[in-house]
């Protein structure tokens, strides 16, 4: 058993930007990721049924001894990290906060632009996060369901992604917004797309980056000894979290376990690796 | 509460095809639905998680006390059906069948291409299905997956979803198929852009409409009095539910309750409708 880590979770295999961040950051930290599988995605579903899927994901990573929670999943943090807070008195990290601060610093027009899910934008909580951190910032927001598909699909480089981007993005760019939130873990998969459709002059912030600080700030007792081990937990689909974990972090999970929703997640099979 | 209705369940909104087709062809029928949209969507799901779901969609059903359970979701009627029935002892009918059987009646050159989910082409059933039927038939199957997610954003007019359609349709259309499975509750929102890029002469097999004789043929105790009742269920998102239900059926359902998943699924609340 892992005593503690820290400990990510996403809806899926999008927060493994996240965790490929912590990990080059932390190195000696033991790191537990939850990619709820099952249940992907979170983007188009309701604030509450996000908030219980994320109070189920927090409490079964305090089962697994973790000191810190990183809401790696956007529609998460948007919607449920107030909730996670009171529910435990380790420190929960959400992404829309760093990324509202990445955005603040870039921008110099204080023009800011911001991308996610339904949920994520539904929710307003970057343009909150950038108008408390600077009231005179004016925030364009655009919900851009179809990216999340096209990235699983992996058409990152096909001809219909630039076209679907345009549409999305053709009016965030009539606003003169010179800074751009990619607030969904999935994005980064896109990034070279958006960044062709916006044009180099529009700074793109990624929130998978924007989140070490914090973790800096408010990590408990950080290791310095070892090299930490990673232990990863799917609720479905293990064999295609292998294979895009791979992509992502060059080489394959060690350790992957799946689980399933009985009253609360349990472990139900090893995939890999040993105890 | 609904005594000896007729069920159905689907992995979100897809299914009202197959409801509304019911309703026509029986019109003094009660009918339940459920839409499992907390979870949707079934078709990158394993077959295992399928199952799981799918059992706990018929055990929510059966608690309506249904006298058959129609399986509107391909996904589910394509790994889950034998499952089912062994849970349960009244009649439980999928789409698949009923898809192959109007596949083979249609076809002239025994070529019969096939349209789905991962979930539902992985699995085969269809071109197992055909086969048993026709064995002297060619199948050619195709995972469509970006389809559903375009069919929910409303996209079924634009362009990209032309090209979409053209890029994985291109190589069933190399193979002379003169019919064409629309193995997915939400393709035939796309219909008229499929049949576009296929051509007039290749025929589409709508498994919405095949399911009618099969459920003639089993449905236990028909009623030929008074008008039937209509009783709608969903896990989740029930606003946008009532607004495609709208779109799909004419008007609006009266009577839709949200349920959500402890243990198995439980009423939660009464959105519309009164007693």
């Amino acid at each position: 058993m892992t005593q503690q880590s820290i400990g990510i979770f996403d809806s899926g295999v999008g927060g493994l930007t996240v965790y490929h961040a912590i990990r080059n950051a932390f190195p000696h930290e033991d790191l537990v990721y939850f990619g709820d599988t099952a249940r992907v995605p979170y983007g188009p579903k309701s604030k509450r049924t996000v908030i219980d899927y994320s109070i189920q994901n927090t409490r079964f990573l305090l089962q697994q001894h973790v000191k810190i929670i990183v809401v790696a999943c956007n529609t998460s943090s948007a919607v449920a990290i107030e909730t996670l807070k009171e529910i435990t008195d380790i420190p929960v990290i959400g992404v829309i906060l760093p990324g509202a601060e990445a955005a603040v610093a870039a921008t110099r027009n204080h023009r800011i632009g911001v991308i996610g899910t339904y949920g994520t934008i539904r929710s307003q909580a970057y343009t909150q996060a950038i108008l408390s951190l600077m009231p005179e910032a004016k925030v364009f927001s655009q919900a851009c369901p179809l990216f999340v598909p096209l990235a699983e699909e992996g058409w990152e480089d096909h001809i219909v992604t630039k076209q679907i981007a345009q549409e999305y993005l053709k009016t965030l760019l009539t606003e003169g917004i010179d800074t751009l939130v990619l607030g969904c873990t999935h994005y980064p998969i896109l990034k070279r797309v958006i960044q062709d459709v916006v044009g180099t002059n529009i700074i793109l912030v990624d929130s998978a980056d924007a989140i070490i600080p914090h973790l800096l700030h408010d990590l408990p007792e950080p290791r310095t000894d070892d090299i930490g081990k990673d232990t990863f937990f799917v609720s479905d689909n293990e064999a295609q979290f292998l294979s895009i974990a791979k992509r992502i972090l060059a080489n394959e999970p060690n350790s992957l376990q799946k689980v399933r929703l009985g009253e609360s997640w349990y472990i139900e099979q090893k995939v890999t690796g040993s105890d």
